[in-house]
Formats: C-alpha cells, structure tokens, sequence
C-alpha cells in the first residue's frame, strides 16, 4: 500500500495532478542525486558483489525513509549537501535489513529483481548485508556529530531487536497487544521516526520541533506497518504484487489475527491452526477466512486510522512551511488507501 | 595454534614459568574487567537471545585482540577507563564475524559451546550478529573521538569485503599468490592492525609509534592467518580440535594449495579436485596427502616466519617498556609452534 502511495507521490501517470502537485520538483530532484550517492556508498572492488550490490541500490524502492528526512530537514536552515550522507544512511539502514531479511524468508525477489541472496547465495548475503551496514557508520563518521551517531546507533540495534523479537514470536498466540505493538515500533516505527529526527536535527531546527516531528515519524511508521499487517491479510494479491497471506504463512502473528484469537467465533480453530508448523493451503485460506471476517480487521484499520490522526496531530505546532502540507497529505493518503 | 600460545600466555598450568612471567598480573585483571564490559555490550531484554549472547560472549576465546589493544595503548598515557570501551570494541567486532561465520560454515561449534545458529537458528543468527555489529558502534559513540569512529567503520567494511571475497574465491584454483594476500590481509590482519592501532591512538602514543604498532598488528595477523591456513593442512587433530583439511573441504583454497598447484608433480589431480564443488573423503586425503607432500608447506612455513620477523622488527624504534618484550614473545611463540 505504502508503496502504491509513494507511486502516487511520485509517478505522475499513477496518480493524477492532485497528490502530485504536493511534492516539489527540488526533492525529486534530490532524490535522484541521492540516487547516485547511495551507489557510491555500496561501491566494491570486489567484482563477485559489485554489480548486484549497485544494480540492487539501484532497482528502486520510494525512498521513503530518505524522503521524510528530506522533508523534516526544511523546518531548520536546509542545506543538501549536510542532509545527503544522513538521507543515504537511512536508505541504506533499510536496505541492509531488507538484504539480511530476504535470507531469513528465502526470497527469490526483492523489488522486483532477484534478491541477493537469490542471486549470490545465503553466505554471500550475510556479508553483503554487513558490508552495508558498515557503510553506514562510514558515511556517519563524515560528519561532525555525535548526537547523531549515537542516535542512529541505538536506533540500529533496537532495530535489529525487533527483527529478533519476530521470530521469538512466531507462532506464539499467546502474543499480547502490548508485545505486538513493541515489535512493529522496533522494526519499523522507529527507522521512520529516526528519518524525521535527523533531518531536522542536521539542518538545526529548534529541539521542540525535532521532538514533534520524530514523533510524527514513529506515529506514521506504526499506521504503515499496521496497514501493511492488515493488507497481508486483506489485500488484493494483484496490488500487493504477491500473495496475500504471507504473514500467517511463515508464523508471524498480527494484530488482525491476535484480535481474531480473541473475539472470532472460530478462535479456538485459528488457534490451532496458527500454532502449527506446518500447514496446508487449505489451513492457510481457513485462518485467512476467520481473521478476514473477526473485528481484527476493523480493529486494525481504526488503529491504523488513529496513528494517522496521531501523526498529523504532532505537526500542530510546526510553522506552516510548504512541506508541512505533504508531510500531512501523506499521512493522510494512508488512510484513504485503507478506507 | 594461537589459541595454544594463548593459553600458554594466559594459563599458568599449560605453558610453565617462561611465557607466564611476560604478561604482568594487572593485564589478566583488565582482561576479566573486560568480560563483564562485553556482557554488558551484548545486554538485551528480548529473552530469545539474551542468555545466549552472555553465554556466547563468556564462553572464551583468548581475548587476543583485546590483549594487544591493551599492551599497545602502553605506549602512550596508560588510561584504562578510556581503553576499556576499544578493546571491548574490537573483540565484538570479531565476535559478530565469527556468529555470520558460523551460519556460513553451518558449524554448530563455537568455542567449545553451541553456536548461535546451531542454538536459535541462521534466521536469529542473522540479526543476532547485526545487533552485535551495532553495538560495537553504539560502544565507539561514547568516545569523542572521530579519527577513531573512521578508521574502524573503514576496516569493519575491509573486514567484510574479506569475507565476500573469501567467497569469490572458492574452488578457484587460478588464484594468485597476491590474491591470497589480499584476501588474508583484509579478513585478518586488519583487525589485528587495527588493534594495535587503536590502543596506542586512544592513549596519545606518538604518531609515528601508532604506525609501527599498526605495522606489528597487520604483520602478526599475516603470520597468524598464514600459520592457521598450514595447520589446517598440517595439523595434528588433537591439537587443532577439529578435523584437518576443513578448507579443503569447503573449497577455500589457501597459500599451501597455491603453491602446491604450481609445483607438486601432482597438480593435475589436486586442481581437478580442488575443482569439483562434491568431494569424496578420499579425495580430500589424497588432495591433503599432495599439499603436504609439495613445497606448499615450507614455502608457507618460510613466510610465516618472515612475516614474524617483519612484526618484531616493526617495533625496532619503540621505547624499551615491558610490554614491547611481551609484544616480542608473542610473536616469536608462533615461529616456536611451526617449528
């Protein structure tokens, strides 16, 4: 969904004028320099991985993260040069972790061309995904700024915690709210909330904006992945570019299922079902079946919902510089995908 | 073979008076100031992975790099408090290496106690060695110091490009000789050399006694590595701990196999084995029976010695504190165990 939006942001053609006209030319602009950039950064001697390491940068991805920070650093004196190492070491934050969770989930593709792992091997992949990783403290250490990599470094580990704090839990039905909501912010609220804090920090923005808008990150990253946990189980394959289902499929446990453990008329045969290694296909339509059809669904998405209005809520307070409105419109745009 | 020389070191019961009189008592006290420093640095609360890390990270390993960090950063104004998160820096970034090693290689060993991955799975694995990379930088974050930042993120991406290349370079029997070099230097040597570095940096030791130290470290991880890949090949199995010929088997093709495809009377059968991606045992005898029968063996043997004699005279100009003799013996106990 999140992906479609940022098309919508982006691709002209995909979306019509409206959206479009939200996202100045200068940050596409940009980003397309970033994209250079971040080609610099995963650049190797090494010809085994020099290619696909560029070519894999390269096959796209919204830069999503790398775009926020973009946005949030206009709230302080914007200087590109300054904002692009931290909007390269974001993206490549992300990218580290996709390589390293494509191994986990043995993916054939990742954005649409063959994954690392897929193309290189298991072995090759977890060094390559380290190798991205170190780039990052790399392309850190070029600036000035403790503050900045002792944040990103905590932010790093948590994330990696919360890749760890998935797989504790698969198959676990006993998972409370609570732990759920301590997973998603680790693996992925808190890298969006990290992209808004930098970029505002970098470029100076006054303390209590830098709070406002990290906390928009977290609030925006928690609906995102709340709704991608909710499309998994709702969507339409054809959007989604893959097959619905891929959650309850490797054992992982959302929130639509962990609200369908509790109130589904079926609850005790989802249980069984998604305490189980192994399933059918059969035993994957069924569970889809009855989580579909429980409250978790409408749970989800009126969570969902709230973060949103969550998320707006922090920006009350900022001046009203252009980008607030796409910082808003985006937002927004997630909630409209979902109704 | 260093893991001996290190007991010899460190264990009094192993190695008699001689070695144990070199390393003074307030070094070993450091080193176990260390341990409950490196526990602390791999703390989590996510329950999966928290004994595990503290079990992983307690259960040995010589703390050889520590070691020399330490005895380097004598050479400068000796402050343990300000060494203390260095060297635990760089035993983490060897351990990480080794947790992503040991998915690779699929060893369920590590230092005599289950590995990670043979414990928790590759899937944990993964991110378990992340979250350990990650600290190590949210570790280094607690200095104020950029030069160091920089220079251990360059040789951690070093480190990794190694290990891809050790990789690229499996079942090649082209390899050259300085590809070998190349490949040893980057997965080993570096951090012994920026170790030493480290040490002496951090304590304000002179710039020209950081090179010299830089220069013992990569000097001594050669002959290390150099000496490790020949009792691979040479090794008693008692001795090694674990069956000989290991690199044969996974197609890794080190220095005395180089030599040996140049120069044994049977380099015809040895490349066609080294070549075939399945081995028999057989094969693997015969083609362990031909490097130990060729010029491989002392040719590698020679340059370990060289390489040692290079790191002693590395520290020629440094001031005469008891540490350098410390330094002296430790190198020269490699030449004593290939003899």
């Amino acid at each position: 969904m999140f992906i479609l939006m940022m098309e919508c942001l982006f691709d002209e053609e995909l979306c019509g004028d409206k959206v479009q006209r939200l996202i100045p030319g200068e940050l596409k602009e940009e980003l397309s320099v970033l994209d250079e950039e971040l080609k610099k950064a995963v650049f190797t001697r090494i010809n085994l991985v020099k290619n696909p390491l560029i070519e894999m940068i390269s096959s796209g991805g919204k830069r999503l993260r790398p775009a926020l920070l973009l946005i949030c650093a206009r709230f302080g004196q914007y200087d590109f040069e300054k904002v692009k190492p931290l909007a390269a070491a974001v993206e490549l934050i992300h990218t580290a972790t996709l390589v390293h969770d494509d191994i986990i989930d043995d993916s054939p593709l990742r954005r649409g061309v063959p994954s690392l792992q897929a193309r290189l091997g298991k072995d090759v992949a977890v060094f390559a995904g380290d190798f991205i990783f170190c780039r990052v403290f790399e392309l850190l250490t070029s600036l000035d700024r403790f503050d900045i990599l002792h944040r990103t470094s905590r932010v790093m580990y948590k994330i990696c915690e919360g890749e760890i704090k998935q797989r504790e839990d698969l198959f676990n039905t006993e998972i409370s709210f609570k732990n759920y909501l301590y997973r998603i912010r680790r693996k992925t609220a808190l890298l969006f909330g990290l992209s808004c804090e930098l970029g505002a920090t970098i470029t100076g923005a006054p303390a209590k904006t830098v709070r406002a808008l990290y906390q928009y990150g977290i609030r925006m990253g928690t609906s995102f992945q709340l709704t991608d946990d909710l499309l998994d189980i709702t969507g339409d394959e054809k959007k989604l570019g893959k097959p619905s289902g891929a959650d309850i499929r490797e054992g992982v446990i959302t929130l639509p299922a962990i609200i369908a453990l509790k109130t589904s008329p079926e609850k005790e045969e989802l249980r069984h079902i998604l305490q189980k290694k192994n399933r059918t296909t059969d035993e994957i339509q069924k569970a889809l079946y009855i989580v579909r059809n429980s409250g978790g669904v409408e749970y989800t998405r009126n969570l969902a919902e709230i973060y949103v209005k969550k998320a707006i809520g922090s920006l009350k307070d900022l001046p009203d510089i252009p980008m607030k409105k796409v910082l808003i419109n985006m937002s927004e745009y997630i909630v409209k995908r979902l109704l």
